[in-house]
Order: C-alpha cells, then structure tokens, then sequence
C-alpha cells in the first residue's frame, strides 16, 4: 500500500477551514481516507478544559470525513479515532498509531493571532556583520583595543576554547551589508536578520555593553538608519536579535548594578548574598537577568521604551526581533516566567507595529513556548536541522556535533521521516510552519561541510529546506558553498574579493527554489503528505486548493518507484534532467518516478488520482 | 534477543538513587546493558532552564553505566543516549528509540515531596455508601421526597438517561460500612474512600447541598466520626471524595448567588450579565465554581476552614482527598488555575495532618498536572484501566465504553505493553507509582464483565492491578465477581444476604494478591522490565535490591517460552499448579517458563544470571 493511501490530517487549507479560529468559534476539520486502508467511522476527539470530548465526523464524497471543531481553549488539542471493524486506530499529529497514546502528540488549533504573513512566505537571509561585508568607511575606523586584527582572507581562529576567538577582527559593518543587497536578492531572500549590533567588546556582539546604540565599529545609529532604510524600500523586512537571557558583564546595568548594591540596576540580576550571580551556563561574563524583576522587565521587553520597543521604532525601524537563548529567558531553577516574557516581548511589538515578528532561538524542544501567545516560531533545529543533517551526513565529514557531544550519525530515510513527523506533531502544525529552517547557522557547522563537500547533495538539502513547512533561513555564505566543521569556523568572511571560490551553481539553485516556493500556494501554505520513503529516498505531497506538487529528494542513487498519482508537470530539478510524468506509466493509472544516478531533487506539479 | 537484554532505566531504587532529591542537589543514576545489545558509551542529556546538557556516564561492573543528575528545575527531565558505533538509540521513558524524539516522554525526576508511604504501599477500597451496606438504623429512617426507593435486591435502573436513575436509593449507611471492615481487610485493603458523604438529592451525593455536614441518610457526623475511628483504629486510613470544580445547583452557595446578585457567594460561580452560568458539561444542574476568585478559594481548598481543611480535622478526621473532576477543575477556557488548586489543596492538607494524600480524578492524560507539587496520583484510567481492558476485554462482552463512543477492541499484548510504557513515559515514575490502578469503579462497566464472566481471566485482571507498578483500587463488589455493564449498573448493592452469589476463590485471590504486594518490596517500590511480550502473554519484572519477582501473565493458554534467568521460586498461582523455574532448563542457563493451558498469573521470586 502507498503511504499516500494512509488516512490524513495535517493544519493546512485542505483539511482545517481555519488556523486561527476565534475562542468560542467552532472550525471544520477533515480527514482524508482511502479505500485501500477502510475506515467504518471517525470519530474526532478534543479536549474540554481537559476532559475529552467525542464529535462524530460525517462521509463525505471521495474518502473525506468532515467534522466540527470547538474551540473551547486557547490551544485546544484534537485527534481522530479511526474505528475500523473490531480495531481502532488513532490519527494524531504524529500519524497513525495502532495503540492509545497520551496527547503529546495531538493536532493542535490555536486562537491566538499567528505569525504575521511576511514571516511566514519569506525567506530569510542570516548577517553576521563582522564577518559579511566590509564598506569603505570600514578602513578609517581605529581597530579597538579588545580586537585582535584579521585580514578579510584570514582563517578563522576556530577552536572554541582558544580566547582570541571572540576577539578575532574581521570589521564588517552596515554599510557593507547595503552595499550587497543585491546578493541577498540573489539568494531569494526578503527578510534580512543581523546578529547583534549593540557595541560589545567581541566580534558576536552577543555580550553588548549598552543596548542604547548600534556599535560605532559598524557605522554607528545612522548606519543602521541607511541599512534598515534601504531593506524598506525594497519591500523586504529587517529584524534584530536582541539576548533577553543575559547581558555581558561590561554592559552598563550590570557594570551599575555590580558596583553598588543600592543601584537600581541591582534588581536586575541574580545577585546573591556574596555577590555572586546567576550566569549562563556557568559563564561569568554573561550574568543573567530577572525577568521576575518589574524594572528590568520594562527596560527590556515591556512597553515601547524598552529596549525591544525601541528599536521597532526610527530611527532602526525593525520589523521584529530573533530573541537569542530565548528558551533559558525568564527560567531559573523553581523560576519560571518564560511565557510572560515572551507575551510581552510580542505585546510591545504589536503595539508599535502593524506586523511584528518574534522569533525565538530555541535549539531544544519548543514544544509549548511556541504555540501559544508568545514567540511565533523559533529556529527549528530539532524539527528540522538535525533530522536533515542525520540524513545527508558524510559519515567522514568533519563537521562537529552542535548542542549534543556526539556526531550526529547518519540515518536511513525511514528514521528522519519519523523524526520530522514527530517534532512536527509535537511542535503543531502552524508553529512548525512559522517557524525557521536551517541547515546550519553561526553556532554550528555548514551543511556543506556536513554533507562532504558535496555540491548535488548540498542542493537536496536547500531543496528540504525551501519545500517542506518552515520559513527557509540561510546563513549568508551557505549559498555559493562556504564551508566550517562548527559554528566559529563557519563565520568565514563573505569571498566577494574571490569570484572563483563561490559555487554559482548552488546560488543559483538557492534563488530557483526561494523563487519556487514563492510562487506557488503548495510551498506556502500547503500540508504534507509523505508519499514514498526508503533509504536515500524521501518523497513528499504539499496539498494546498490552488494545487499541488510533489517533491522527490534522493541523498544518493535510486531505483524508480511508482505513486498513486494521475500525472506530474516537471517544475524543477537540483541536477539536469527531468521529466513530466506520464499518466498510467505506473499502473492502476499511477505514474512512475524515475531512477537517478546520483543525488537530486525534483518538484512536479501534480494531479491526484480521482477516486 | 530477549527483552531483558535492552538497556533499561525506571525511576526505582537499583536506577535512581532518591526519587525525591532536593533542588540544587545531584542524584545518581545508572543504566543497565547487556552484550546481547552492545553499547560504546551512554551520555546523560537533561534539560537546564530548557537548555539540553550532557553528562558522561561511567561503565561499573556487570553492563552497568552510572551517572550523577543535577536537579536544577523542580521537575528536571532527563533521557540516555547510547552511542553504538556509527549509530545512537534514545533510552526515554517510552523505552529505547532509534530517532530523535521529542522530550515528551523523557523520564523526570521531582524534588517536591511524594506521596505519603501509605499512600505508596496500601490498597485502596472504594465504597459507594448507598449501595454498599445498611445498618439497623437505615430502616428507621424515612426515605426522603426526592427517592425512588428501591429493595436491596432489586436491579438498578441503569439506562443513563432515565431520570430515576440518580433517585434510585437503596439506603445504605455508614455504620454499615463500619460492619463490615472485616470484609476489607479480607480484600487486603488498608485505605477506605468512599464517595461522597455530603448530603444531596440523588443517591451519588456528588451533587451537595452544602459541605458543611455529613448527609443525616448516612448517619450524620455521629456516623462519620464512628467510621473514621473504626478505620484507624485497625491501623487503616479514609480518604473523603470532594468535586472541586462545581457544586449542584441545590448547593447553598449557589441559592444564595442565584437568589442575589449582590450576595457574597456570587463570585464562587461564572455568571453572565443574563444570569446564565458556567456548568460542568452543559449540565444546569452542575454549576462550574470560579476559582480565580480568592473568596471561592478560600471557601473549597485554601487554609483550614475550608471544605478540604476541616474535614482533615476531627470529627471526620480524614487522612485525605480524592478530588471528583480535578482534571477539569479551575480550567475554563481561556481560563487556567487548575495547577494553583492543586497546590493550595496540598498545602492546606500538609498544613493539617502529617502525611496526607491528595489523589485526582483525571479521566484522560493527566500528564503534567501529577509531577509537580499538587495532585499525589491521579485515578489511572488512561495508564492503567484502558490498555488492561483492551488486552482482557471479551469481543462479545456487554460492557459499554467509558469516556469514548466505542469500546475499546480487544489488542495483542504487544499494542497493550506499547501503551503501558507510553503512558508510564508521559506520567513520569513516581506519579505512576502513586496513581491508582483500577479495573473499574463507579463510573464504569466491571471488569468480570468486561471480560466476559470468565473468573480466571478476571483473576488474571487483579494480578496486574496489584503487581505492576501504581496503586490498587479495588471497587467494592469486584473482588466477589459482581457484574455491571456502565456505571450506573456497576453501583449493585453488595450480596451480603446471598453468599451463594460471591465468588470466594477471587476474593481469595484478592487477599492473596493484597498479602503478596505488601510483603515484597519488589511490588511496593521495584522497577518494571518487559520480560516477554506475545498476543496473549504479558511477563514483567519488579526490580528491587531486596529481591526481584517475575510476573507470568497469561490471558489464555500459550506455549513455554524462555527467559534469560537463573531461576526462580514460584509464590503465587491465580490458578492450581505452578512450580520453581529450575537452572538451565532454557538453555544458556536460561529458564523455561512453563506452559498453560488457559488463563493464569504466575508469580516467581527469582535470581538474575551473572554477566
């Protein structure tokens, strides 16, 4: 039997009338069932203030089940009985299952408002200014003290525990950034995010000193105006990143707060009898702050003079802000206001702009710290780039582990399509989908390290990362083949002075599939259906009214399958080739998907059988 | 390989060494392998403030890996990961994982207090007081107004929707009960709860008038007063059953509000500007209280004048609650204090008695509402009650489903295992441990009839209510083989005038089973491992360092199998028969154990092999 034969729910238009229905409203869901896999009845179950409750669902023409959701709760939790002569089954967010499970995995329906739109069809395109461009200004600027100089061509000094890796000095800056936004259009992108650009005495700027100004070392306020205007006026969007966690032990609060313990600052930190602190992750440098705190809860995040308000407002002009360690933010031992922060944090933007984003780095399970009325999404790693790198690994790549102390291994298709499946249904459907795709970032590896260096395989990977849900983000570099075996050596400078080191034919396939996935309804909003996996092979289904397309990525060589489908218009292939296909090539009116040599991925749009 | 050869870790004494650590203290914890599942090197990963960490494990002797947890977060989550050369497997608390999987199932640890010893180790009898027996003094009483008055012997009016069905009184009392504690202690049981006292208008009592006393019907206080010094006086506990999430509509709290909009009691309750108000499923009759107001808080749960303290206080002397509804409890759409009940109830009882106990109602996944510092245990329906009536359940039986529109089908032992071990990942070790475990109750079809009137296999039943992990819940008439197809016809009035109907051998089995679990610690507070798992067999271990027992269940006859132990000394038998596991017999000095050819549960004081 096809896996697309198997009975189908996911928080797309086709099967949910609404994705942000009001409290107290009731939304049509439907179920899709095939006759090769008989269902007798459905039966679809939510919770009532934690009691469940059964709803019948009614035949429809075509294998559909429709039903009628309340939603009684913010975020309310629904599965489907799947009755079935003398067995049931369940169809949860986390697919079918032949015995009772607990709600971990529902589908899950949220009234809040979502993500705005922008963030949701966007791509986004990740600076790390000291490392992306350098403007003529650049060379007039004194070298700081802190800083140990690099030339633009210099390696990075990549090993984490040496101390000048935080120090090492490339002197990228804003005005570099605008000089190449036409390269950020190259790559499709419409959403620019920078890491830090407060002053700090590093070149990640993640330990400001003041969050009261742009670091002069990148042309200062103005500078920020020029770049923040000239993204405007593309029609593009620009966010911030702002660490709500922690601040650097040379920031001026905690400077304040540490020299004086009537300092009204004092209160902003953990400071203990001793005057030791609390600090992330052990690191006494980066003292961590307390949001249980009303004063510092107003100075960072709560009303428009905040440090998250305003920067929303000119002269920076942010569209919203990626919210660094946002996971650790406000949680402390037996303290825990992680909601609130975030709430706030999204309250003051929405008060100050029409369409704010908040994005969390979360590079664990979000699961809850993203449905509700907090962040709209986070940085998906453990929904997406790890279960990616665990597919398309080079067992003999270098690239070293981020955030667990052993490589992630290399797994069949089989165990990283479970492994999606079971983030996606544990993070839901409509977090999953604002939230971020990445195949690497500053803190960690470049997928084309982890890959071997591989060009078509690297394709395939920015393929899954444009065409399954999830807001695609690209860490600048990542799209002409920069490579690093971890997150310092991965902030290489942009080669723009070496034309010959960029791989133009994966920046070109970067900008197809940005320009692929903005085009069609399927790539936006559209579900997903898994439709044949093996080993080196995963193959998908996004569904959406306004049509569907198939995609059919291979991490290696494969034999030709066939899918339960009427035909299919090649829309676009990683590798040259690639052909429509044929109705009835595959029997019963199927059509056969053909084998490859190598490594590639293709999207077909396609009809479905009728039944 | 068998299953005792996979890596295993529960939350018992050989794997974690203190279930209740403190904050800001470690624990050790350990692992066990086996070279039949080799393993290269296990890493502790928890969750700090949200972060993941990994600590390395140490190999000891025998395939033994230990490990020092911190716990930092007042419920601290953690899991194993084993590296195996090239690959990595998952040891979650929903057993060994090849993918990376949420954190759902992670095992946690607490560091808020457990649940009092004797409420761990005792066996529970649930007593419905109108139907379990009279005293002389019920037949002095005049039947009140309200009452369908009904003869012991006469059949209950059973449909659900007749409206006699709540009227139906049969008159029994609490000196009846007093009668006949010989009879509980013959089931074994140490802890008497009975369902409501309080007086109301319907033969359940849920529906109280006022909680102010103890309903005249039943004796009055005098009689309560007379139970609850019976009851401690054979060393025993009571446990009173209170709905903390609505009252009846014939409740003073709610006249008074109804009659008055300026009355004091008005805010205990959800009403609109219409006069219309919240209620517990739709139902008029059962006003939902609003515990976000201080007064209702007050009033039901906080502090020792409330409903939950004064009765923790002579004359009733209680030595604890079983909370109608708590799932749903202080929940209300948008709505959430359910958790700040809790922990009010459990703070108020603390502050009255020593050790008391505070169980919830939780009818669906009580996961995340059972780890923290409110609610001991929940009634393990969705853990316990539903995968033991699917593995038992006779396709042709009349009993009717509970919480769900069809019955649960009957499934293989393997289905059946899956959703144990799921359900005991979600919950966590110790809330397993604390919650009850319950074939049935007053709420729902009997067990004898759910398997179909078959003794044996109902004995079968009792051996996994007593010997897997939890606390056993006997509803009283179970242990006798009463029948009933729903709640309402599970209420029968206990036969004390017809011996000829009571099934003494399961009675006996009862007491056996209740004299088995108290006297070995490996029932009590012993780990759990899957030994053999088949459609029809089910077999487990109990860990402890004072002794391990093997469990044999079998719901219909079956072939010998083998199982990697030394040997092992037969305790117990529901049927005739059963002897020693003698060295050797299985091979590789393995034991067989033996055939059967019909439904029985075996028990075996048993030595593991050496490695």
């Amino acid at each position: 039997m096809s896996l697309l034969h198997l009975p189908h729910h996911d928080g797309s238009p086709i099967y949910l009338d609404d994705e942000a229905p009001r409290l107290g409203t009731s939304v049509r869901v439907r179920v899709r069932t095939h006759p090769a896999h008989p269902v007798d009845a459905v039966w679809l179950r939510t919770t009532f203030d934690a009691e469940p409750v059964y709803h019948q669902m009614h035949p429809t023409d075509g294998g559909w089940w429709e039903g009628s959701l309340p939603v009684h709760n913010p975020v309310t939790h629904y599965r489907f009985l799947l009755v079935r002569g003398e067995d049931q089954e369940w169809l949860t967010g986390r697919g079918l299952v032949q015995h009772d499970v607990p709600d971990a995995g529902d589908f899950k329906v949220c009234a809040f408002d979502p993500a705005p739109d922008w963030g949701r069809d966007g791509v986004v395109y990740q600076v790390f200014p000291d490392r992306f461009a350098r403007s003529a200004a650049a060379d007039e600027r004194e070298v700081p003290a802190w800083a140990v100089p690099a030339e633009w061509d210099d390696e990075v000094a990549f090993e984490p525990h040496d101390p000048r890796t935080p120090l090492q000095f490339y002197g990228g800056d804003l005005d570099g950034v605008v000089e190449h936004l036409d390269h950020v259009g190259d790559v499709g992108a419409d959403i620019l995010y920078t890491t830090p650009v407060f002053p700090g005495e590093s070149n990640h700027r993640y330990n400001a000193t003041t969050f009261s100004e742009v670091d002069p070392l990148l042309g200062g306020d103005e500078a920020y105006a020029r770049l923040s205007s000239a993204v405007h006026a593309r029609g593009w969007r620009i966010l911030g990143d702002l660490t709500t966690n922690h601040t650097g032990d040379t920031h001026e609060w905690f400077r304040a707060a540490q020299a004086d313990p009537t300092d009204p600052h004092r209160t902003f930190y953990y400071f203990d009898e001793a005057g030791g602190y609390a600090c992330w992750m052990g690191h006494g440098t980066l003292p961590k702050v307390n949001h249980a705190d009303p004063d510092l809860r107003a100075a960072m995040v709560e009303g428009p003079d905040s440090v998250v308000g305003r920067w929303l407002r000119p002269p920076y002009d942010v569209d919203g802000w990626r919210i660094d360690v946002a996971n650790m933010t406000g949680r402390l031992g037996a303290i825990d206001v992680n909601h609130e922060v975030a709430r706030a944090a999204r309250r003051t933007a929405a008060e100050l702009r029409e369409d704010p984003l908040v994005i969390a780095e979360h590079n664990h399970d979000a699961t809850g710290d993203v449905d509700g009325d907090g962040w709209h999404g986070s940085m998906n790693y453990s929904g997406f780039s790890w279960p990616v790198w665990s597919w398309l690994r080079d067992p003999a790549s270098p690239a070293r582990p981020f955030g667990r102390p052993a490589a992630v291994p290399r797994r069949s298709g089989e165990r990283v399509v479970a492994t999606f499946q079971d983030w996606l249904g544990s993070l839901g459907w409509r977090a999953t989908s604002s939230s971020w795709n990445i195949l690497g970032s500053h803190d960690s590896a470049r997928i084309r390290t982890l890959v071997g260096g591989d060009a078509a395989v690297h394709r395939v990977a920015a393929g899954l990362q444009f065409l399954l849900p999830g807001v695609p983000m690209v860490f600048a570099g990542d799209e002409i083949g920069l490579e690093g075996v971890l997150g310092e050596d991965s902030r290489r400078p942009m080669p723009w002075h070496a034309p010959e080191r960029w791989d133009r034919e994966t920046l070109a396939a970067y900008g197809a599939l940005a320009g692929l996935r903005r085009s069609r309804a399927a790539f936006l909003r559209g579900g997903l259906r898994w439709a044949h996996v093996d080993d080196d092979t995963i193959a998908w289904l996004r569904e959406h009214p306004e049509g569907t397309v198939l995609v059919v990525a291979r991490r290696a060589g494969g034999e030709a399958f066939t899918l339960p489908l009427a035909r299919g218009t090649h829309l676009f292939g990683t590798e040259p080739g690639g052909a429509d296909l044929e109705p009835g090539d595959g029997g019963d009116g199927g059509v056969v998907v053909p084998s490859s040599p190598g490594a590639r991925l293709d999207v077909w749009s396609v009809a479905e059988q009728s039944q």
